[in-house]
Formats: C-alpha cells, sequence, structure tokens
C-alpha cells in the first residue's frame, strides 16, 4: 500500500490530470433541474487514512449532493437503533436489477434485496422515521459530528426538486406498505429520504467521515465508536456486492472495493485498515456511476494496489 | 491470521466436533439418484496454505462430487484460452434469481449475468468444447496436474445421471444458442459440462488445487503460473459476489471470502495472501449450499480473522 | 335463445336450488373488514331483456357492493368523455397476470395491459377526475340514472375501509405517475377509485344498468344512447378477454359470455342482442370470482345456449 | 349477416382493391431464409359459408406456409385423442406475453398459458407424437380430409428451414421436459411440430377446411363430425383471446372474431353459424400478423357486421 504521504499527493494530482476531458463521455442527471444544473467541468479526490491523514486534489472541497452515498450513513444509523431485526425486512442480496426496479420487490413480497437499493434505502428511512422523533435532525446532526464541520447542510433546492419528482419512490414506498413493510405514514418517509439524499459534502468531508468503515467502526480522529466491528464488516460486504448500481460485479471485478455511487457524482470507496477514498465529478454513465469519479478510484486503488481481492 | 500450524490442526477438529448432527438441519441434493445415495453423516474440511502446510480433519480425504465447484477451474481455462472476449459473451454482475433461472437469461439477450449461474458455465463449457479437441480430456488433466495426483477420476454413475436430467441446462443452452451465444453442438456443450460437474475430489485435493487464486496466479507447490495476477483477481471477485448461489450477500455478509458451493457439499473459499479451506457435507440449505461445509468455513473464517472486509 | 318469460323465472329458480350450499367452497373477501362482514348465504340472480323484461330469483333486489363491476361504467363515462384519446394511455389487451400485479405495469412503461386491471382502472378514475369538476357525483348520477333509481348510494363504511387498504392501489398509481400517465393528485384518483367502488346495487339494478351494452349502446328502457354501438362493442370485447380476472379465459372456454365480477361477489355477463345477467354470492374462488355467481352465469348460459362462441 | 353470394364476391374483390400497396407497411417474416424469399405481393381472401359456397378473390388458390395457423389443427387432433386430460397439461388463459416468451412458461411451471403460444403448440406436439404411431402423416391425413385435396403437401424447404432456426423452441421443449410435462423426445417433438408448420395451403383451402368451427364441429361438406360441439365452442374461445398474439385483445376490440394467423402471413376467421374467412398477404407488422391480411378479415367483418361483440 501507499509508503509516503506526499507520494500519494503527486499520485492524486497525476490521476487528475488524467481525467481531463473524460467527463465528456458521461450525462449529468436530469432527472431533477437542481442537479442538471450543476457544472460537468467540477472533478475532485479526496483520501482520508486512519492514521490521520487528509489530502485532496481538484474540487476535493466543494460541497455537491450527496445523494445515494446517504445511503450508507442511514443504514449505520439504523443498525445502531433497531439491531437485528433490521435484517428481518430489508435483505442483503445483491439484486441482478436495475436500482429503482419494482419488480424484484412485488416478487419478494415487500422486502428489498438490500438497502442500497432504493426500495432497501426507502425501508432504513422508514425506519428512522419511526424511531427518531426529529429523524431529519438526527441524521443531519450524525452528518456533522463525522465530518466535525457544523456547517454541513441540507441543499433545499435540491430537496425540493426531489419531493416534486418523487412518484416512481412514493410507489416503491406504497407497494412496501401494502405488504406491511412499511410503518411510518409514506409522505414523512419519503420527506426524511430527500432530506437524506440532498445532504452536500465535500470529498474531503466524505473521506473523513466514512473512515470508522475502514476501522472496525471506530473513528480514528474523535476516537468514538461509531458502530461495532460486525456492522463495520457487514456494511463493507453490502457495499462490495451491492454498491454501484448495475454495475457492482463489474466495479469488484476491476477495482475491488467496498464502494457506493450517487447520482450527483460521488463515489466513495473503503479500504479497510487504510482509509477512505472520495470521489466527484457529476456525469455519468449508463449505470447512473460517475465517470471520472469511478476512474479515479479505480486508478489510485491500481496504483496502490489497494483491491481486497489481491 | 493464523500464526502456528499445530494450532491450526486443533480448531478444525474442535470446528467438526461443534457441527456434529448440524448435518440434520440440511437435505442431501436428491435431483439425480447418484447424489441421492451418498451418506449425509461424512464431513471432512482441509486447509491450504501459500507457505505450503496442507492439513485436515474429519472425511477430508474421501472424494465427492465437486459440481458447481467445477465452475472455477472451467472459468480459468476459458480466461486462459480466449482472455477478455470471454466478457463479450457472459457478464460478471450478481444474478439476484436463483441459480438457475432462466427468465434472466432471456432478459439479457441470451448474456448470462455471471460465469457462476448455470447459463454462464454451459457458455464456458462451450468455450472449452469449441476450442479444445478433447475438452474433457483436458479439464481432466488440468485437475490432475493442479492437484498433483493423476488418480482424479470422473464418477460416470454421476455423469450418466447428469445426462438423464439435464433437460434444464439443455432448455438454457439452446436459450443462449437461439441468440447466437453458443458456438457447438449442445449435446457436446452439456456432455463436456456434466464430466466437469463429475470429477470426484477431496477437500485436501480442492484446497491445494485453488492455491493460486490465493497466490497472485500462481501455484506455490509447483511453482507455475496458472493465471495472470489479474484474472485471478477477477475470480476472486465474482466469486465474492455470486459463489453462494442466491445467498452470496449473506455470506460476504456474515463471512467474508470468496467462496463457490456445489451440490454435492462442497465448499471452498479463498483467503488471498493466505490459503484455500475446502469443507464438505452432504446436507444442503434451501438455497443449496451445505449446511455443515457453510458453518465450518465460517466458523474458520471468524476464529482466524481472515475475512476481506475486515 | 330464451322463448318464454316465465319459463325464464322457473330456470333462475331452480339454478339457485342448485347452487345451496355450493357457497361453502369459496371465501368471502376479507381484505377489508367492510366486506368480510356480509353473510355467505346470500345468493340471488337476476336476468334483463332488451325487450323489457326484469326478473330475477333469490337476494336479487339485495344491494351489494359492487367493487370492480364499477370499472365497466367507469370505462363508459371516461370513453364517452375523452374518446379514443383514452387509448393511447391504457391499452385493450389481456394482461395474463394476476388482476393487481405491478410487474406489467411496469415493463409497459405506465401503459396499463386493459381498463379492467386495477392500473386500467386507476387511469380511468384519472380521466374521471381530470375531466369532471365533481366526479364521484357524477359517476352516482350515472349509476342513477342508468338504474332508474335515486336511492342508489354509496357505502361510506365500504369506501372508508378500502382508503384504509389502498396502499397497493396507491403504489399503481404513483408508478403510472413516474411514467407520466396520471394527470390528477393521487389522493384524488384514489378517492374517486374508492367511491366507485363503494356503489352498492342490486342484481336487479346492475342488470337493467347494462342493457344499453347488449343493445348497441341504447339503453331499451329510457331509450337514451348511452355510447355509440362501436363503443359497446369494444367494451364487450374487453370484457370477453379480460372481464374475469386471472380466469378470463376458462370463463370463455367454458361459458363463452362477455363478463365482469368484483369481489363483493358480484358476476354481470352481457348476452349481444337478448339482455344481462347478473348474479350475486359473496364467497369467492382463488382467482377472486363469485364461485356461485359463476356458477349461476355459467348454467344460464349452458341452459338457454347463450354463447358468443356458438 | 350475407344475404347474397354474389354480392360478396363483388365486397371481397372491392377490398382487395382498397389493399393495393398497404402491404409496403409490413414486413416478410425473415427469420428463416424459406419465409423470406415469399413475394411480398400476393394477396388473396377466400370465404367459405356453412351453406356450401366457397369463393374467392385474389391470390386465394395460391398455397403458402401456413405456419402457426396449424396450431388450431393439432389442437382439435389433441382434443379429440385425449379429451380434456389435455387441460391439465395447457391452461387456456391469454398469454400476455410476446408468443414466444418463455418467462411465462418458467413462472407458471412448465404448463403453457394457452395452446395457441408456442409452448402450448410444442405441447400439443408431443401429445400428438406420442399417442400416434406415425404423427406426422396423421396430421397431413387429416388436413388432406378436412381440405378434400390429397394433394396438399408439407414444404420440405421450409421445414429444413424451421429445423435449423429451432433454438428457442427447442429451449421451449426442453424447459417443459424439465418440469415433467414433455413425454416424447425433444427432436421428435420438433419434428412433428416443423412439419405441422411446414404445410403448404392456399385460401380456399384453409377456409374449407375450417368450417366444423362455424358449425358446432359438423362439416357441413362431408357432414362428418370433426369435433364436439362443445369443443368447437373451446377452440372459438381460445381464437377470440389468444389467437392473433399479443394484438389478441386489439383485435377483439375492433373486429371481434375468433381468428388466428400466421407468419406466412396468413389469418383466419371463424363466424360461428356462418362460416370461415381466409385472408393472405406475408408482410407482417410488428406484433407478427398479417399487415394486409388483417386489413381484410376487418374490413369484410365490418361490411358485413359479424363480430361475435355486436
Amino acid at each position: 500500500m501507499l509508503k509516503n504521504i506526499s507520494n500519494l499527493q503527486a499520485t492524486l494530482e497525476k490521476l487528475l490530470t488524467t481525467q481531463q476531458g473524460m467527463n465528456a463521455e458521461g450525462q449529468v442527471a436530469d432527472y431533477i433541474p437542481a442537479l442538471a444544473s450543476v457544472s460537468p467541468n467540477l472533478m475532485g479526490v479526496s483520501v482520508a487514512t486512519i492514521d490521520g491523514n487528509v489530502i485532496g486534489a481538484g474540487d476535493y472541497q466543494v460541497p455537491f449532493s450527496i445523494q445515494s452515498i446517504s445511503k450508507v450513513f442511514g443504514l449505520v444509523m439504523a443498525m445502531n437503533r433497531i439491531g437485528d431485526e433490521l435484517w428481518q425486512r430489508v435483505n442483503m442480496e445483491p439484486s441482478g436489477q436495475p436500482f429503482n426496479s419494482i419488480i424484484q420487490l412485488e416478487w419478494e413480497q415487500g422486502i428489498p434485496r438490500n438497502p442500497f437499493i432504493n426500495a432497501g434505502a426507502l425501508l432504513v428511512a422508514d425506519v428512522l422515521t419511526s424511531h427518531f422523533s426529529t429523524s431529519k435532525l438526527a441524521f443531519l446532526t450524525f452528518m456533522r459530528s463525522l465530518a466535525g464541520d457544523e456547517h454541513i447542510y441540507i441543499d433545499n433546492n435540491v430537496y425540493q426538486s426531489e419531493l416534486a419528482h418523487g412518484n416512481r419512490n412514493a410507489a416503491l414506498a406504497y407497494l412496501m406498505k401494502s405488504f406491511s413493510n412499511i410503518q411510518a405514514e409514506i409522505p414523512e418517509v419519503l420527506s426524511h429520504y430527500f432530506t437524506q439524499c440532498s445532504v452536500a459534502m465535500s470529498c474531503q468531508q466524505l473521506a473523513k467521515s466514512l473512515l470508522f468503515l475502514a476501522n472496525k467502526g471506530l473513528d480514528p480522529i474523535s476516537q468514538h465508536n461509531i458502530c461495532t466491528a460486525r456492522d463495520a464488516h457487514r456494511v463493507n460486504a453490502i457495499l462490495s456486492t451491492s454498491g454501484m448500481y448495475d454495475q457492482s460485479g463489474e466495479f469488484a471485478f476491476s477495482v475491488g472495493l467496498p464502494a457506493k455511487s450517487g447520482v450527483g457524482g460521488g463515489v466513495i470507496a473503503i479500504v479497510p485498515g487504510y482509509g477512505v477514498i472520495c470521489a466527484w465529478s457529476p456525469p455519468l454513465n449508463t449505470f447512473g456511476n460517475s465517470v471520472v469519479g469511478t476512474n479515479l478510484v479505480s486508478g489510485l486503488a491500481a496504483e496502490l494496489g489497494l483491491s481486497i481481492y489481491h
């Protein structure tokens, strides 16, 4: 792995250089206006290590919409709150379907395949809504605490846009409710879910916030136990099989790290025992993963030999 | 990880003891008579390490039908033979469906989701049938060479049984042929595939044979390069997302090793940089994975802290 | 066909006798409490002819929840209101799926297969909600006018029960909205839909109300043109292929009349050029069709040689 | 209905005139070379009535490949041979899927939805293969007898072409065999099936051959009972819900006759109590139905008021 942090800084900058222009191969998410208006030319990458280094290159301090990366944090909160009861209501199998398919949910009688497809994340949002009196505030507080930054905020423009285009997620939630697998009122669940997705954070903040997953549940900066070692293992496992939508298998095959992407263009990757990588560039490939973000993580993993599959 | 090989021997024996009677929770595969007649009480476990140790406990030297574990070896042979062309014809995504479902194959226009579902393994069998003049002999020779044992054999009783119950596999193969994704004649492809599945090997032989996957493609015993480091990585990645049928996600979640099971009751698990575990016990759970075999691998991984997700 | 109306009365009474006890083979719908509480022993049958006779036997004057039979009337109102534009938004093909499956809707990109599956009926409800200022009142007025009875009412107990168990229908509606195939607000669409379903009518009233479908669109009693001859033809065609849920093919095969059932236990059948049969008995078979209701229509069709397939 | 046979002749000729050039809107079937080579400009129509008239216009005496129209005759033979036992092995529900989809067959555990989708026709072919010592000859003899023409033949060029492109049908057959719903050897079943499809007949011959379905099972020419009145009813019912592939609902909606099409460009329609229409023109629409053939049947049904739905 990595020997020298100043070499790493140089590596990040070199990698960024190779990606100039590659963003043209993707498309910025346009299903909501608030995302469509982000510049396709922004790109950044950050690495945080469990021994305390946090570096970055490019636009690594610019906040962006974390979108589905929020599913990782929501999952950790729900695991902490209700324990193994969660796994009676959501499975941990890869989905083998495009990320928001309603078909599989019907087949499996309202039990989502895993917490990283939309249905599963809505289930998690239901757990949070039902078990916290002010779940949105609790989520934001959790994010601020992990990142060590009280300025982390919810982008209200994105939130309103999500709400206005949330019919498919509403369909998923009502379908689960018809199988008695949602407890709260659907509008509340959706409101929590879209709030999560609308949090704005930078590469640097995300990389720092997820160090506990690379460190058996312990945040090496605050020395707080964010979750158990067993749960950190479990989250990494699900990230490995299901974190990159229907490209998860290919990402494991060619990169080999637990990772999660969001349609805001962010990609995070956990390197167990070492640290966290976060890359960002808005244009997405056909699977909904950032073209340049994926390339940056992939390039760094190859350069440093980070794969968990050797 | 493991410090001391004599401790490991004691650990294997202790683990076996904990599993006495647990085999009653599964059912021996009965879709073919030749498998249904195997004693449900046999159980064994073996560990081979890349530094040369091979130990075991219980019935670890008794040969059994390797069945779908053969898919790993067939895949390596096909990757070696045709290179990346293979990935034009088979995908590397988890399937999210029971292992032999024909529905997904139809949806994806004759391209199997991955090489470890039956459709994918038949595709691999087609590659071998088409590219080797005597593919069955080539496969057997490969297995004998990897295990360092010229006595490895094909169980003809199992082979005939498979042939007589091969209608679903024939359906999968003809469907792929209708999408022009099979080149050889179907009866030849099926004959090769059932031959592979009918190879009989012991836990000890399987563990030794797969060391190259834990060692970047290099067999540490023979010092032969069995495949490239990149391909060893890739096989481990697909094993991690798709090796345990529709329980692959749960296995990653709770155990955390690249692994493959077969309906003969065998389970192999790769520990990159360390070695290979192979456990065997014929009774299967509802997913088609050996109850005791899975428990043995799981127990050993927990005991020794082997998970790749930490 | 039928020669003599007093013979027909005797036939109806004889048929009812043969069905005593047969209701024990079905189950009263229990997905909502308001339906579960109806007596399973009520049964009735009525025939209305286009030459003006209306007769019946058993509980043929007892009102019951018309449920999905309301889909026929809603469809006629929507056809009258927006004409062929309707067929851009809903198809007219048999569904080949259980009646409320969401899978097909996803496959066909938000276009329901036909107006008699729930998704299609919700689409029709959206048309009515969007095109009438007070669609619920308009529906009730239409029903009262067709039956010639100002006392026809909405069973508020049923309506509230439906609303409280409407999650699956909400899922279907939101899914269609996500494909931009719903224009009104979902709660309004559901409210209209459940209102329709909650209308209470007797066999006699339903038989009279549908005479226009047996008479090329003209109500022979009021002499009003309820719809065009072409639309009467079309409704009868869809009833023939899709009116009896996933038993529609078998009903055509063994009975041979355009028909529609509802989970309240009602069944209506159109005999083009002759009249309408309506039978009622709450216990349902596994397809959701009234056991005795189906038997009564079937028996009468056989007795009188009414099948359109000869 | 029709009053005067010389008027009918004029009507047929007028209808043909309206269709000149309309064939350009379709595509001749090209999945096998033997069909692709047929001239797209041939078109003909014939009407046979139960009172003995047989007339036609255009190329109504030119033999063409009857393809799936053969499914009607095969079904009648199988019903006659094994009676209601047939309906344990094939259903009579519309399919709601493209005609050769393997998905539904998997869902319904090897029981085809109806005898007119390919899986169902292969099931029927299995019945014939298993219950006749020389089923192909028996089929040909049946066809010659119905048409009253010993010269009816099997087009060997088409047959060989079908065999060479039969992989999807083989997949369907093997899948059913895996569910124990096929008794004979698959190559024999396929050989029978492709033989049936390869029979060449003219519009005139087909119209005459099917008169028994319009006449309660009795062939009005030979005065032979070809099947029971009940079975004629049943065949007409299945034709009405499932005879025109995934356009069956629309055909009922707009035309309203039991009908069957084949990819050779033929369309037959039964008019119960009156006669049979057969039209032919090779170019097909996207559903696999003859563009002009469908138009001719539709035009005639409208002109003469033949619909069974009034």
